[in-house]
């Protein structure tokens, strides 16, 4: 039950093998300084490329493939008093014929966090805007461990490794469950978000330096698919998939077959699930989108 | 401010031109007694034929191309004390590959509704759900106005016009605006489901006849593209088309058009729905899908 | 073996129920008047409404649903010395973000048509472009036959009854066969090209007034799903949806389908179509794009 | 123009960094021994594991970040008197609901290849292909470069820099440039087919280890976007994604890009493509599906 700190100096660009930064056992936890996606770190500088540079990897003793890494996320606490965002919504989540008038590019914009009163606010809002102050909510973008099969995967994008879900969801008290591909699992996190929508649609959350405390287990045998959770709201599992439609086939092939562990054939899960199921859409931005299917705590069996 | 109450013997399968069965007028209510979707009617006798008869269309007064029809959902009550449901998940939801083990087919399902106690359960739960019992609540499957350029649309599928959205949040107490496309607007209602998930993944939800409770309106000139709406959880858009995706673009862009409507050019409104825009898988099994675009009531700009 | 002729008065832009214009007997050809894509006339003269009006319907004796109507193009003949394009590639066959620089929008295109010649070209061309001089191939962009359930669907768009496929293919030398869903069938067709590439991708053909004559046939009781056909190179199968992908389960579907009909299990299909099929893509900018799935006619079973 | 011959000991199953087995120059030619796509040698023993096992990478000195890596194909020749197919379609290119019925499943099947002849057949053909005889039309299923970012690409799926396309055109005549992202280019070839439909719909073509012979050539600060190439038929490009629509988009992107460096603007290149452009479906099977979009060398500017 150790804590470990992590404050490194390289920062990988993709999940996958590499040395090790730290090893250290379940039941550890773990602070890590992260940088924001274009990898500037809390004092504003310019450390290592974007896209979402990474922070570890980290070995756990003992995970090897077949095994869920289990991460608990403790804290994530916003390192400066400033983040930003991309000026607009990313042309993909408008009409094709829309594009040239409502996804109009331009320079990052930025935004005042006040980490004292829990607020971000534009630092200089457009009209309509200038009362806009929002809850911080932070979460995590990026997190996952090596794929299998000798790959590793941009940042920018994510699979069943999890990766660059860019979900709101992803904050303090969640627990996600990754499949472990390679010997000690590998895992990787950052890219640290101070608000966000669902679907990331403006291409970003309030991007900004972060220090993300999680704690790590192990389910040694448990060979799930994809990525699983829970959190107040219930058991979820996330899907990353382009279109959409492959994104939710995903996640919900997954809620069955966690649903088949908990005794419910699919039968049976289908008519549960008909009845009771909520998505999130997570990300529709990266290259891969990311969707969420979640079982409220009431309904799981048993 | 007339209540008015229909109960037809011919129900249509399509939303489109036809002799009206009724006359109203803005701020007049309805009561209509709807079928389920295989046409069975309150006493469990089919009345017509699938996919989803509608109760309709109704005339009303001043309704001309470019305005918008407002419906207030005052009241969904089911009409008897069973329902059905598919027996498990539709093929489009689950990975391709897992079909044949995952989305089994059969019969259709059939639930017990307690209307005293506000509940529904399965007649004959299979193992693992002998204690699921869930709360009522009642929505609109399919609903809209006739659309423009002659069409005449199936109740299977939706479109700029409303019809088969299939969105649990279609329940008493939601105003929606449906874009005018011919004179009198022709408006259509029925499909009701006792209860249902996000996604009407299981191709139904609890089906069942209803009465169902709505209150008209009328706001002359107000050009809409999509169906819009607000209930206790703010202002939202609906897109419907395939994939995901594409139903997700349609649903952003009117909300893009609606926020600009409130004195937000696209830059303002891409700051805002980027962090606090919320996303709704209304259906993911018909023709069309259904997107939902919510804006949280605390964030309407002014 | 009756010819006729049509040149009617109004143009429907939906395919569905209405008076016929004419009612003959399987075997008789049809010449027909059909306007352009914005209801222009052989004379330049705007005649109807866009979008792509229709000379229809047409009652074949004898049809009923469950029959296949038999559609063979002898001929295709553009009715005037022009044509016009919209101006630049749709924005939805480029990445979204390059739609502002890509699909830049503008005036519809002028296009000479020299019938003597059999070629067109550009009335004022760009540069690079002064010497394109195209061969013409003349294409029928809409036809088919009223849908079930008491649908009428828009010519903007296409399902099994055919509609606004925009398939270069439909050529003359090619039958196509539609599923008959109403009594007489009800056939419409128009909205000729004098020349079009794979997919539609500017969202026009070279777009005309034309003559077309097309021969009826009728085979009664053979239950097809989606429209099939037969040309020098081979037979086909056409699905329209969106995504591609779902264009393209369709006419797989159905191909396999037929390939049943001629004997193939679905293995043995799967072992033919696997190693020789062919797609093309028909049309990638209505709201349902379309496919062809075609087996070259030296490996048709049998 | 040294003739360099590679028949490796390991082979990997990811396109990404890695010591190359070989440097050559540009103009040099190859010709390497490649295992079929379950790791199986000439011999039929098993050497490798699946997917797609590579023999590379190859240094091409010179080659640097923004050059663009030509490979002509010269020869690609079944190096074994068999191959082999998954047993019937794969389950995404049917309808959903006809999974089950039409998607079989079962062990790979086995066909015979008569190199003599230049022709395949089914080692036990079902009723009905008891006669087809298929000729030889051998290409490359999975090649490319080492891709940007520290990724390594699983060789099960393709991108900006090639990889597993699957496409029937990939023949000997074909020149294929790839953009090159690390130093030395880092280029892997391997996964032959003796023959494949479009699509690659049955999973795969006809499975077989190869001697694969190219040549390649350097073009130094053409950095193109995805991989070009020219044959008999003309210039095309390729793009990878999911859904088929997004890889249509890559291609079509890529194209208006090239034929700007020929000359036109997008205005006049959408023009031209709007009226002479040709799409393949390259496979509709991996995690990116693959289009080609093609020119014919007539038509091309200049």
């Amino acid at each position: 039950m150790t804590h470990h700190r992590l404050d490194p100096d390289h920062f990988p660009n993709a999940l996958g093998p590499g040395a090790p930064l730290l090893r250290l056992r379940p039941g550890d936890s773990l602070t890590a300084a992260t940088l924001d996606a274009r990898g500037l770190d809390a004092a504003g500088i310019e450390r290592a490329a974007r896209p979402n540079p990474m922070t570890g990897p980290v070995w756990v003793e003992g995970a090897a493939p077949g095994d869920a890494l289990g991460v608990t996320i403790d804290a994530i606490v916003p390192a400066r008093d400033w983040g930003w965002t991309r000026p607009g919504l990313t042309a993909n989540v408008v009409e094709p014929d829309a594009v040239p008038r409502l996804a109009p590019g331009g320079d990052p914009v930025r935004w005042i966090i006040d980490r004292a009163a829990g607020t971000t606010r534009l630092e200089a809002p457009p009209p309509g805007l200038d009362r806009l102050v929002l809850p911080l909510a932070p979460m995590i973008g990026c997190f996952g461990v090596a794929p299998a099969g000798g790959e590793a995967i941009s940042t920018a994008t994510s699979g069943r490794h999890g990766g660059n879900m860019d979900w709101r969801g992803f904050a303090a008290g969640c627990t996600v469950w990754f499949p472990v591909a390679v010997p000690g699992a590998l895992f990787f996190l950052g890219d640290g978000h101070a608000v966000q929508g669902d679907g990331e649609i403006a291409g970003t959350g309030v991007e900004t330096a972060c220090e993300m405390t999680v704690t790590f287990s192990l389910r040694q045998g448990w060979a799930i698919g994809w990525p699983r959770g829970e959190d107040a709201r219930g058991r979820f599992t996330v899907g990353n998939a382009r279109p959409l439609d492959g994104a939710l086939q995903h996640a919900t092939t997954e809620m069955v077959d966690w649903l088949g562990e908990a005794g419910l054939d699919p039968t049976a899960a289908g008519l549960l699930l008909g009845q009771v199921v909520r998505y999130e859409i997570a990300n529709v931005y990266n290259p891969a989108y990311s969707v969420v299917c979640r079982v409220p705590p009431e309904w799981w069996p048993g």
